[in-house]
């Protein structure tokens, strides 16, 4: 029986006996995250030999004579630039490799933008007035966190399992010039864990903005981050926007951080040979250069881009187990009550649950006074605040799989006993 | 006889010799660089064995418990921290780890106060108007580039074996509260080679300032890079200004770019704790975390403060030899001659050359034609523009010796063919 078709009694009756099975749960005294995507213990150990991939005796040049022991080698070493080349599916010429994290890049993009403009001669966006900024939702918190500190005005974009609502996204870019972006996690998205359709792709590729400086961010941080043998399918931006002529309004960003060590991987952009040219421009009064050690590092440990995929495989196999310990819970917990949305992703790092309206915030304060530790609600909307309570970020990752599957359990309940007060309290 | 003595036909015939030995050297094909201050293979070699200072079988956590290998541990993990504070002589609280570039931590000082003020309710730089800037000169072209991009005024400070000229930076200060900081390499400057006095570090700490959020950027770049047994003094500034409660103008910065890999290493920040309370709420902003493994590394290799001290003995041991051949061959073929004046260091990466008026230019021109690459006349100064024409920076650390000395003696002769020159046109 569905929850909303119980009678008041029934519904009573229902949320004592999860009441009764939380009070157990209390008392086990646990101690468990989902809080944050990170990698578990024996994910990490799988790169461990990564740490001697260069070693005393090795040539420490690259394919290009660059020693990587020095200065110099701005824009990354040749050999990383085809590894991330391959990656995002462009030409070397279109690559910069930085250091350990894109999303400093991300960040440095923006701040770049808002001190020196985007290249071609464009104002910078310090003086363009207010900034606008279109936030896909749910989405990345660290991403809402950077445009809400330089000050952009956030605009929420509502999702399906294609990605953002396109006409929305048209309407509003072709309208207003203070437009200046989007934020986007395309594939196995943070925290959806759905691909952007390929209509969704053409139509970023070719939509027109009222902003001729309108750039799209594109952080493709899961884009080889499979969990099964039916892997989701992307469509490449810059490609589709060449045919366009609007390459210029695409920066992507990817990472090792969830393939090798979080914090110790290394990051790269793909943007158009122009807008390279440009950023390039800029990060040399930045630095003298990157971590080219570590790049080469990466590159002697995978060799190329399927040493890289393969790796990715012994990822998934740990990680399969936990997605699916969680959408088992949700499968046998809650769809008979139809409590809940949620979809079972295909890659990624993240399972969205969606709670009836007005939920979120109870269900992560029971899981907390319990002892597990989720995403804090509204922490996937712009501010802080999503406008129907709803939507909780489950990272799966990192808990070992039986506290994985207490927790699930716990949650389970939890969504339970907010969902049947809910409905008591209507 | 010094060439300021000699008759027109005296200095004519000398000319003319220094010329055929000059066409003598250009016909030997060489290839030589001191442009920049790049450490030797040899120097580079010392620090092989930190490569695999961390392998697969080590426990990667830190002293604390921080796993180095996944996220988190924002301002750098315990150990690296504790090394930091002894370079710095500061306390642990008083210190935050960043990457690989001590540059970048001073450009994204700078770009942070530009976008969101220095803390305190400071306002934000770009909403100040006019900023203007001091340049101690000669100084570092890379610090100066920073400043010239973000379209500060820059105001060039004459700077003796003391330091800067103290009287006017603190008349300067005083008067102009568009005037929100200076670059200070305080420590075998670059390219002086000097050692900021006591006096100096004092009036630096103490002076007044019209800009409540003025900031001294305090490269201390070579505070470990003595070349001999008599190495310089420099007082702790951040000290020196908590004595006058002006704790919160100090930003201190070095790295280990010239202790191990260049590039490769770690950077770090030191200021006053209300200071690295504010930019650990911005950097949280920016990115989840450095590179905490390269972190660990650094220390596991040289356990502790003395370990690295030792260290730096045997980078002067390849160093000093270079620093010799070059002084030695300014003491022998220009000094009887009365061209020119330098400092002999006792530490850092340059010797820096002050040619006659004028003649700065013509100099590197000579070398750079006979196969010798300097660092560019001028740019030791704002705007790449030395109003003297005069300052010439030698880096004589990467050359093998044998190079060094050919390069040393060529540049001489330019020396001397382009003042004597001069002299004739007078």
């Amino acid at each position: 029986m569905q929850l909303q078709d119980m009678t008041k009694q029934e519904l009573e009756a229902f949320l004592a006996g999860e009441m009764a099975k939380y009070e157990q749960f209390k008392g086990r005294g646990l101690c468990l995250n989902m809080a944050r995507g990170k990698p578990s213990d024996e994910q990490l150990r799988l790169s461990h030999d990564l740490l001697t991939a260069v070693g005393a005796d090795d040539v420490l040049a690259d394919t290009d004579g660059t020693d990587c022991r020095n200065y110099g080698g701005l824009d990354g070493i040749p050999s990383a630039k085809k590894l991330f080349a391959d990656i995002f599916g462009v030409s070397e010429k279109e690559v910069i490799v930085f250091g350990n994290s894109s999303l400093n890049i991300m960040y440095d993009t923006l701040v770049k933008a808002m001190l020196f403009g985007t290249g071609n001669g464009a104002k910078p966006w310090k003086d363009c007035g207010k900034i606008k900024w279109l936030c896909p939702v749910p989405g990345y918190d660290r991403h809402f966190l950077i445009t809400e500190k330089l000050g952009f005005e956030m605009i929420n974009i509502p999702c399906d399992e294609n990605g953002p609502d396109m006409d929305m996204v048209e309407k509003l870019v072709a309208e207003d010039e203070s437009i200046k972006g989007i934020w986007c996690v395309p594939m196995y998205s943070n925290p959806t864990g759905i691909t952007y359709s390929d209509e969704v792709v053409k139509r970023m590729a070719s939509m027109k903005t009222a902003a001729d400086d309108f750039r799209i961010f594109w952080d493709n941080a899961y884009c080889i981050h499979h969990l099964n043998d039916t892997p989701d399918k992307l469509l490449n931006l810059l490609e589709e926007a060449k045919k366009c002529g609007n390459e210029d309004r695409v920066y992507m960003f990817t990472s090792t951080s969830k393939v090798t060590f979080a914090g110790g991987g290394i990051a790269a952009m793909s943007a158009s040979e122009k807008n390279i040219a440009y950023v390039k421009s800029l990060i040399t009064v930045q630095t003298i250069g990157y971590d080219k050690i570590n790049q080469l590092r990466h590159v002697r440990y995978f060799k190329n881009y399927e040493g890289l995929t393969n790796h990715m495989k012994k990822h998934a196999e740990f990680l399969r187990p936990r997605f699916e310990a969680v959408s088992d819970a949700l499968e046998a917990e809650l769809k008979p009550l139809g409590i809940g949305k949620w979809v079972k992703p295909n890659g990624g790092y993240f399972i969205s649950f969606d709670a009836p309206k007005g939920c979120a915030k109870e269900i992560v304060k029971l899981c907390k006074e319990a002892g597990v530790e989720l995403t804090g609600a509204g922490a996937t909307f712009p501010y802080g605040v999503d406008p129907d309570d709803s939507n909780i970020r489950i990272a799966p990752s990192f808990p070992p799989i039986e506290e994985l599957k207490l927790a699930a359990e716990l949650f389970c309940i939890a969504v339970k006993i907010a969902a049947a007060k809910k409905l008591l309290n209507a």
